[in-house]
């Protein structure tokens, strides 16, 4: 382990140093709940091995990850009598990430649970052209 | 096209009917801004087969979708110069799902722009171990 692996807690759990609620488990990935619930059913899908955000994850793991996103969002949303789920990933500091072990949020979801997502803005005249450009330049490199 | 796909607005922009930046396209993904954007260069990656929610979607085509998420993911904060990115996908009316087709928000994110995540609650005495027991019993299914 190197020193960002020693001081996580997601790492920890991993090996069975924290306890957690754990709900999956293979040889890649682990799911457990989160102990501070949007809904509760709130589970937390996380690779095994330490990667800090989206930008570092494998092709494999990605992968992997995003078959079992859809099955234990199935299986929560069955288990709580969901009526939606979103699932959510925050990279870095400025997205919200608080523990640096790349994560997915999968939070179950009701019509009248009161939570709502941010508004939007509208683009400049000629704004949101020039943004496509920029982010397309930086596809193709 | 099915009624449900004659109805949708992504399924117009797949096929050229209404303008859309787009950012990113092949053969079974289309990526484009969205025109009401969290902050400037917020990106919906979309199947362009019609299905109406995650749990719909094929092995195939999640785990092509997922290696998009990130690599288009990666652009965006580069061209953008955001600090962070957020990765979500709302499924179903209850959990803030608009358009009823498949589509993953990528949102650029900086440290002071004042978006807040939803505060989560503690679970009550012994109620999370059932609900992980819930979930596990729906995951063996």
């Amino acid at each position: 382990m190197n020193s960002d692996e020693n001081n996580c807690i997601f790492c920890k759990i991993i090996a069975g140093e924290i306890p957690a609620e754990k709900v999956y488990e293979d040889e890649d990935i682990l799911a457990f709940l989160d102990i501070t619930p949007i809904n509760a059913g709130h589970t937390l899908v996380i690779p095994k091995k330490h990667y800090e955000n989206i930008f570092e994850l494998s092709d494999e793991i990605l992968q992997k990850i995003s078959l079992k996103l859809r099955d234990i969002g199935r299986a929560i949303k069955e288990a709580v009598g969901a009526e939606g789920l979103n699932i959510g990933m925050n990279n870095r500091s400025a997205a919200g990430q608080l523990v640096m072990h790349a994560h997915f949020h999968l939070i179950p979801r009701y019509v009248s649970d009161g939570y709502k997502h941010w508004g939007g803005r509208k683009y400049k005249d000629g704004e949101i052209s020039l943004v496509a450009e920029k982010i397309k330049k930086e596809i193709i490199k």
